[in-house]
């Protein structure tokens, strides 16, 4: 075991766009666990919009330290533990930061079985798994015949949301930025059709992809995006609100989409948000989907490993400006 | 019987607010109900922020005929019946227009029972206290110790919620224009407290009333006062949404609040539109309560009649302007 932490910290609140400026390497003692606490070390650390989000100021977490070890949550080896609830060797999901090490609270880890492909406990059996699995069929809930509209389609939860939506019977159409992640959205995932953000206006391409409207809208981006599925719902439609990647990286937008709530009024639509973690005590159910799904070749898993914690920060940073396809993650 | 039928017509539609140029008096030809159709003889129009709304486009009814007779729901008495469903002397609700009689397929009416005050089928036991039911209690999930918001608080609907909100347990702040309906609202009906947003700043005032956050808001003004209780609900909180006022007597705001859809994910929010009309199907639970609460005094009626169809234009005209305390209507 080494003795040594690797550390990436967030040394300042970033103003505008997220930079390499805004992090910098380090080296911090190897934590010590405490009563009640694990000893981890990290393997995988989760690449997220929503890691982006927390540094504008207190979210569904507590405000970032800016100084300290950059948060994110990550897949984990016990080291040693003081929780009667781990033991050396056990596999666990929790926010380790960005480090090699962490000590952290047995009660706020997730076990993790040892599958074959770690990597999944981070993708389809994992945050973006669970995240698409919950947000789409509970808080969507799709119906068969219904037209489905997903937006950052190519990223880890969307590229999820919408093969989930075609096995259950859905028109799916993803909304995508660039032509290549639109034309692997329809040739490799088997999406209905595919709007490219970058490339052509919005409204004008869901109008035709969706003639009939749009029965539910999984939103991940927020603004303007947000704004044209709203004016393309139909009535008693369902926009699951998973996150809004529009405003993050940046100073949000002034205002909100035109629409609310008048539409929401006229058409009987519900917008409902959600976290993922409040769903992970019904874990159980969504895996056993997600497995047979994955076993039967109807739900294909993608996954953009990036090598080495030092390279943390250009990951997200990447990540915001749309370069990964499916779920982006550090191997450390 | 008269075989004369008085009609106001809307002439156009108006650009900016809502004047009495955009109506004239006149005088149509007796309406002759057709196959499955009834002749009925207006008694009371109900005036409805929603009127305004219509003149927009299509809502939730097609778009309104500009030259034709003003849109406009009211309870009616049956002259003539071609429909299976009614007979002469039969009450019912339906969209009559503003006129003296009108002609109106049976499938679209509403039959009501002949209660002792009349004006009550559109105000606790009609469209007002129906909206108020099942909006704030199907759509809000109002739980016991929770603190709910409602906005135009002192209008029909909005006197209604909060006094359901206290028969259920809530703490009850109501929103409304002017030192005297804050005052009736708190003195009178029993609100907990009362926002005056025509006299001090909404945010601050509903932090000060709401310590503890907000675990319902029932929306019905949209705009600033909106995105003030949208950043201070609680994790978990629901907003039903009723209506827009703010938006529909002049050119709608170019943007929606903010907070949409940030809070919505953060916070676990569920916001939610409704119509009145998907609900008539399941009245008689509502009924129920609302005349067991009438009867056991919990439940006070406020109703604000107005005598003349003349004056039906400038009734829309100050309920627009938040004349109104409780129900308005004209009596025909």
């Amino acid at each position: 075991m080494a003795d040594v932490n690797r550390q990436v910290l967030l040394v300042e609140k970033p103003a505008g766009k997220l930079g390499p400026e805004h992090f910098k390497m380090s080296q911090g003692a190897m934590p010590v666990p405490q009563d009640g606490e694990v000893l981890l070390r990290t393997l995988y650390i989760s690449l997220d919009a929503a890691n982006r989000a927390w540094m504008h100021g207190a979210t569904y977490r507590s405000a970032l330290d800016f100084g300290g070890v950059m948060a994110g949550g990550g897949v984990a080896e016990v080291v040693e533990s003081k929780s009667p609830d781990f033991k050396p060797g056990d596999l666990a999901f929790g926010d380790t930061g960005w480090q090699d090490y962490a000590a952290v609270k047995g009660k706020h880890l997730t076990k993790l079985p040892r599958v074959p492909q770690l990597t999944n406990l981070l993708s389809v059996y994992g945050i973006a798994g669970l995240t698409a699995y919950f947000g789409f069929l509970d808080i969507g809930q799709p119906k068969e015949g219904e037209t489905v509209v997903v937006s950052a389609a190519a990223g880890s939860v969307g590229s999820i949301v919408g093969q989930i939506g075609k096995i259950k019977g859905c028109r799916v159409i993803g909304i995508a930025g660039g032509k290549e992640k639109c034309e692997w959205l329809t040739s490799e995932l088997g999406f209905d059709a595919a709007v490219d953000y970058k490339g052509e206006s919005v409204f004008k391409a869901l109008k035709a992809a969706a003639p009939k409207g749009i029965d539910v809208y999984f939103d991940n981006v927020g603004g303007t995006i947000l704004e044209a599925c709203l004016a393309q719902m139909n009535i008693g439609g369902r926009i699951a609100c998973c996150g809004a990647i529009s405003q993050y990286d940046g100073v949000p937008d002034a205002a909100g989409p035109r629409g609310v709530p008048g539409l929401i009024v006229v058409k009987r639509l519900r917008m409902q948000g959600f976290i993922v973690t409040d769903y992970f005590k019904d874990q159980a159910r969504a895996l056993k989907d997600l497995q047979a799904w994955v076993a039967a070749g109807k739900l294909k898993v993608e996954e953009d490993v990036i090598d080495g914690l030092e390279n943390t920060p250009q990951a997200l940073i990447g990540l915001l400006a749309g370069e990964n396809r499916g779920k982006r993650m550090v191997k450390v």
